[in-house]
């Protein structure tokens, strides 16, 4: 276990060096609002000789004013300055600092880099481990530290290593609202210090995290990477997303290669040997995550799909099938069991199943067929709010989805939901309200029967 | 011109056989009040023999009894009563009938095909057209004629051939949030009479309708339909979507082929030759008509994006580079220029280009720039805004992004914005404010970058 990372993430206590007392500052906000919302139980130092008190918090000119031990510290101030409080916490007894600033070796420009090398080499002098620069830090709901102040309080069983702090913004917020909780998340920018491998070593050594995703777009060092994910991989189930730009980066390192050969297709063939999943978008790495976490399936994939609407049951099929399901056809004695319980002209009894109309016992007697039905190992149920008619603005339906929910939660086949569609108010309101239960209930949420197909087809070896 | 059909789409009077007076009856919903709601001018007739009024209307026993003229008639009652209606029908010297039941052949059963059959002959003996059995009707703005009261009350320029009810719900009402008004939409269900082919040639010569698209299952004669979306193709941008179960259908018609061709293929091979533009899906088939309506795009389609957010901007080349777009390589004079107006470390300066901040200035300044800059044809402004700061719930960067769309709507080159993310309240909330600005401002809006990408390069040849 590395113990100096699982250190930094606990502080006893947290200095913010260029805090601003000017109402709604972004960066104040960010972090010290964070750290109060959290219910962070260590000492909370703002650091910025122009204030007395910021957002209640008595502030101190440096870091070196604050009467007790510091563990952490996260830097705003701009670039040049940083090194003076690099220097300030090596004379504190700082463990770990958190450069938020940008404008170092990113910048491509010689001076920022030098910047960034006598930053490190300072911090090297006393044993502090720096995260950044130009980064937005760590999440760590167990330790009551964000630096966003809506991320889910809670903590929950992945690690995000992500190059991107905009994307953690992106992930955490909307897998949130998929059901996906976080151990760790940490953004680490230019990684001058702690980097991918390290917070890939960390998160496969982690109890607390069950499934690692990462969005990585370079690396420093890529054969170090690629035994990162292999090792990570061969642990618990890891999710990569690459970043395009910087694939010449990473060319030099693990490949040996010649021109012919493009820098997509060298990380391509080395990621494939490391057994991880791949994310194509922050939308796939969510799908994966929800399956992994909420999805039950053992065995084969044989599906099938229940729902509302004609166009949309047909198109059903192609989207499952591409995605990598199988829908189960229907046995001729099959269809006379279904017969027997949907009396509806209009209605398709065959996978996947169009069941229109609000009718509660027959939504109920064809998922206890569903159950018994041994061609199928999954059942998704699909919904289009928006071929419904609405009434005041007002998905009509809604009640009555609510109320088959109930029935479709207490299945003992794996399921999942679908909700697509969704441009319209009426739409986007009853796809949450259909998302809510969904996490209420533990069952996986897609916004497409393709989205879900794909995740699940990735996540295959995980699921058997 | 088919004038038979352009009379249908203008009836004078129209009786609704089998509505209801029971309150929130859905189909009475469907079809009597949206004819109040879009103020159709004509005779609205129910016919019910069990209610004196249906909602404030005078009710009659039978079509018959209705003292005037009746051009069109709408028929709810159950599949085996359709005949003797048909057969008042044909008494009362009513034009068309649009059977919205279902039960008739789609269901396989020979009864049921036999009695659809007796409809049809029925019909002709007095040359009345059938819309139907088994599909919603057509929803025509300029009549005042829809099934469904909150689709747009204003007329637009897309006529929707469907074999599908759901999918014409599905593609008016999100479609409508994107800007696209449609001229006539028609569900022809079985197409007993009325078939895809009528309406495709229909559509290729209505002046009203500038952009055709269509859903498309199955076809009675399948070369006949490869020769009305090639004339339509011909003469109008046409999308074709198509719906896979029916495949089998077109198979024996279209092609002659061996075992060893799929289905898919045929209908592929076939579509190929005519010259539409195929559609994946309803979003798809969405993004093409916004691309074709609201993108002014000439020549090449080299692209500028900006935006805000790191791993956003980076996946944003691989996004546009995978739909088809080029991203222009910015020149280091072109940088210098940049680098003027943009005092900001931790913005990257090259293309994609990542503006933080909250200034106005620079953003005027950097559009006027990307204005100026010959490499560039269309410019994108991506906006993601789950990966920024929320306050209170709200997007806080919201209000410096309507005024960001001031400017950016009064460049002359084609613009397009993408809002993307948005899984969160915060973030739908930011998007359906951005997506109303865009259609105010005629820009054309999309949910991601690739979607936006791909459906340019699927319009290429009607934007050029």
């Amino acid at each position: 276990m590395n113990t100096v990372l699982e250190e930094i993430f606990q502080p006893e206590s947290i200095a913010i060096v260029g805090a601003s007392g000017k109402l709604f500052d972004v960066h104040t906000t960010m972090f010290l609002e964070s750290l109060v919302t959290f219910g962070y139980r260590g000492g909370i130092y703002p650091v910025n000789p122009k204030y007395q008190e910021i957002c209640g918090f008595r502030a101190y000119p440096t870091i070196l004013d604050i009467p007790g031990p510091v563990d952490h510290v996260i830097s705003l101030v701009p670039a040049p300055a940083t090194i003076r409080v690099m220097q300030d916490c090596v004379d504190k007894g700082v463990k770990s600092v958190h450069i938020f600033t940008a404008g170092f070796a990113e910048t491509g420009q010689p001076d920022a880099g030098r910047l960034q090398d006598q930053l490190v080499s300072t911090a090297r002098t006393r044993g502090i481990r720096i995260l950044g620069p130009n980064c937005t830090g760590f999440y760590c709901p167990r330790s009551g530290i964000s630096y966003c102040s809506d991320f889910p309080k809670d903590a929950g069983q992945v690690g995000f290593v992500a190059q991107s702090g905009s994307y953690t913004y992106l992930l955490v917020r909307n897998a949130a609202q998929r059901g996906v909780r976080f151990s760790k998340v940490v953004s680490y920018g230019n990684g001058s210090d702690i980097d991918e491998v390290d917070l890939l070593q960390y998160f496969a050594e982690d109890a607390e995290t069950k499934v690692i995703c990462a969005y990585i777009e370079g690396a420093k060092d890529g054969r170090a990477l690629v035994g990162a994910l292999r090792r990570a991989a061969g642990l618990k189930p890891t999710v990569v997303m690459k970043g395009g730009e910087t694939e010449g980066g990473i060319r030099g390192t693990i490949g040996h290669t010649g021109s012919s050969t493009s820098q997509k297709a060298i990380w391509d063939a080395a990621i494939r040997q490391t057994g991880v999943i791949r994310a194509d978008s922050i939308d796939e790495m969510i799908d994966v995550l929800v399956t992994l976490l909420f999805l039950q399936v053992a065995g084969d994939r044989r599906a099938a799909v229940v729902g509302t609407g004609g166009g949309v049951s047909v198109r059903a099929a192609d989207e499952c099938e591409e995605g990598g399901l199988v829908l189960s056809p229907t046995s001729d004695d099959f269809k006379r069991q279904l017969n027997r319980v949907v009396p509806y002209a209009g209605t398709v009894l065959d996978n996947p199943f169009d069941l229109p109309g609000p009718d509660l016992d027959v939504w109920a007697r064809v998922l206890d067929l569903l159950e018994t039905w041994e061609d199928v190992d999954i059942i998704l149920w699909q919904i289009c709010p928006e071929i419904e008619p609405f009434r005041d603005g007002e998905f009509r339906q809604l009640p009555i989805e609510i109320q088959r929910m109930v029935a479709f939660s207490q299945l003992s086949k794996p399921t999942l939901v679908v909700v697509h569609g969704v441009g319209t108010e009426t739409g986007m309101e009853s796809m949450k309200t259909m998302r809510s239960l969904c996490r209420d209930h533990g069952i996986p949420f897609y916004p497409s029967l393709r989205r879900a197909s794909v995740a699940i087809a990735k996540c295959a070896r995980y699921l058997d």
